[in-house]
């Protein structure tokens, strides 16, 4: 069980490199997931952006996403993105929070990102939109009470998504590979989707399609084949790897915190 | 004709890098070449990322796509696209199929590309359409079947290339260095038609300019010169280099795919 | 004071350097901080492109732009941007003046800028536009005249920015980390604006959200958060590190000027 | 006179590698410029890759574009361009044919660049258009025989730049230095004038503003400025550089050729 989950928290850890490198996260942005031993917890990095995160970021939290040992880090604002949930879906082994480019115009235009390739088939028929404006009127768009995350996760309902007006999007998985892999895709598949504008009315895949081709990006094959190639080019670009692995929930090193 | 087949496999891999590297390949799509000793077998990777292919990756298989000795990794699933080009095509010595971000509008929005500047002139005069959907119904999107891999030989007919609805692109050459060249030229053609758009009316080759320049890119100080500048664009990026050449039909090291 | 002062021009030549690595600066543009010590006296690069800057490149000047010591090295043309502003504008610490490719669109349709998400909020609720013909007729657009850069003051008023037709973008803050959080937040602004378009009408932050979202940038996690991932990135791309640090005010080395 | 040559050749091979590393040149294109102590001599590479020039690729050839010396490596097929220039334009001491992703949509669609921001002056009022078809019929677009380059020459009369439909563009300077600006800036004007089209009418620069404007990029500060700044780019980049320096019109290695 401990190797295990020493796997795992360097698994989370390489999952915002890469999810960073492929520009879905930038200095913002997080991801999580759920405590392979307790279905009541999850884990995610203390504040600290994707690309620079380390197994001895990652910390340990209840689905009221608060820390099991008292922090000495400052932690993300919006983890009750995180904890609401996994709290709402059993199903949900994984979370991501991002504003990448390629979704912020739809964001913004609020017009629906729709699966127009067969790897786009992995955000599923379609993503709700939420805003928060509706039901908590001038905030500063940060999901950070418990009843933001929780309206926020009933509008994902069963969604593979859900896209968050004048903000970004929140993806969920199965798992941490089929998250990393969703949110890719469905970030291309965004850009597809607008440059293909420009041509015309964009070509959707039929209801079936999106079935059959929903579930590619789980294949073995697949998987072995993107997580090698996310992580080489991850390698290839210099961003920092990892210094060492870290124990369970250890907490992020005070010196390198004092020091900024 | 050993020493001829092994600086054969040594290109194709090269080729697989530098298409990777150039932004027609990503995680997916694959390059072949037909056997230079045996017209009835052709030259594929194993199932991987084109940047990350080495010598030792390269199978031999029949044109029926099966691989001529049992495999000891993972294939890739829609390699029947090259095997039915290869039977229907004598002309045909080197397939690549992609989903190059260039090509997508126009496969998502179902609008042709056509030759807009001298060097795109090497995908000919225009490339057909193929929605897998018209013959086969809802599927995944992949070509995997004998009898849909035929399908897109069919339409694929004596063009250079041909858009795969909701898909991406495969396209043909005479040889390896003409399928980089008319691959790279091609997404450059689509991205200008597609930004010219935002002016006015693209301005497509005349008949006779597409005839005589659809060869440019076959002149042999063209090669010369973009064969090493892809070469040396690929080398500067940090892209992992080949660790070693193998011998014909190398088994893929079976140890690196265990560790995965 | 005299550590306080140090630490301020190496963190204002990192500012160029980040500020260009992020898209925001190119070989033109330049970033001023107001002095610690005195008011009337601002800190700023000698001519030279931002990536570029090392501590040793930074001069002082009087309010009215004049080297507060005879200066050994080229000037730049435009510093009267940063004295008239620091003189029309008690709050205002820090200025950058650039030409990001994010803003060119609108500096050149003449159509505004405006906060569509959360963190664009950062420009505040709009930037007014200033067009150097309007009072100055034909000149080559750079603002060097002390009238000139009293008039870009006046129209930049009591905003957070100023865009400069057919000419780029002035931007202030009230220190040097929110002027860089606030300068790339607006280019992403600018970015997601143009590109929303294509969508449809892109839908700005309620006047109360930008209240409350414009100053995230400004939150301690979010400072340390930033800062830590734009050095990082700026590190990883091997672009010229500072050699060394230099005592106040000290003149650029002439070797390497006469050099050139 | 021996010294001043050799610096030349090698400001022209670093100049090729600066236009390609800022994407104005790519496998193709070429830059030459007038003997500094024959006017009726220029200097241009051997045929290459821009981005791979060094001093000893680059040759001598008479205004009739026949190479000085009997050339021991492939030459450009498109030589007359520069040849018929620099016979009809005294002033002209550095001629630049590229293929700039960014002048592209212009050539395609037909419709004309103008200066939009400052530094944009620097290609002048406008730039007129030249269609090989109108002349000369089908061909494949290349600028070989004499009579292409004359009349190419004689559409770009006395302006910066001619852009050339379905092709690319030729841009001309007094000096090397001015020619790469003038290049660079062309470009980037181009890119902001196509997305500003999609905010509605760009506003071009006073007839006035152009001529002053114009010279911006001649200023010594500017040249010292931005010649350091793409020089340290394409150093960071890791694109090979020069293994030495090169005598007068030095063959280029032949057993390096012979290996190709």
């Amino acid at each position: 069980m401990a190797a295990k989950l020493t796997d795992l928290i360097a698994e989370l850890a390489l999952a915002n490199r890469i999810l960073a490198h492929e520009g879905v996260l930038d200095a913002f942005g997080h991801v999580s997931v759920r405590h392979p031993g307790d279905p009541n917890r999850y884990l995610l990095s203390r504040s600290r952006s994707p690309l620079l995160i380390e197994p001895g970021d990652i910390l340990e939290y209840t689905l009221d996403s608060q820390p099991v040992k008292p922090p000495k880090a400052h932690l993300y604002a919006e983890r009750v993105i995180h904890g609401c949930i996994y709290q709402a879906r059993d199903d949900v082994m994984a979370v991501c929070h991002h504003h990448a480019p390629a979704v912020m115009p739809f964001c913004i235009a609020g017009k629906p990102i729709q699966p127009v390739f067969h790897l786009g088939a992995a955000m599923g028929e379609d993503a709700p939109f939420w805003d928060q404006y509706d039901e908590f009127g001038d905030t500063n768009l940060l999901v950070v009470k418990p009843e933001e995350g929780q309206s926020l996760a009933r509008t994902l309902g069963k969604h593979n998504a859900v896209l968050m007006n004048r903000h970004g999007a929140t993806v969920v998985g199965g798992g941490l590979k089929e998250l990393v892999s969703r949110s890719i895709f469905m970030c291309q598949n965004a850009d597809y989707q607008l440059r293909a504008l420009a041509l015309g009315t964009p070509d959707r895949l039929h209801p079936g399609e999106v079935k059959l081709a929903g579930t590619l990006s789980l294949l073995p094959t697949v998987v072995t084949r993107t997580w090698e190639y996310w992580s080489m080019r991850l390698k290839a670009s210099g961003a920092i790897p990892p210094r060492g692995r870290a124990a369970k929930s250890a907490p992020p090193r005070a010196k390198a915190r004092r020091k900024r």
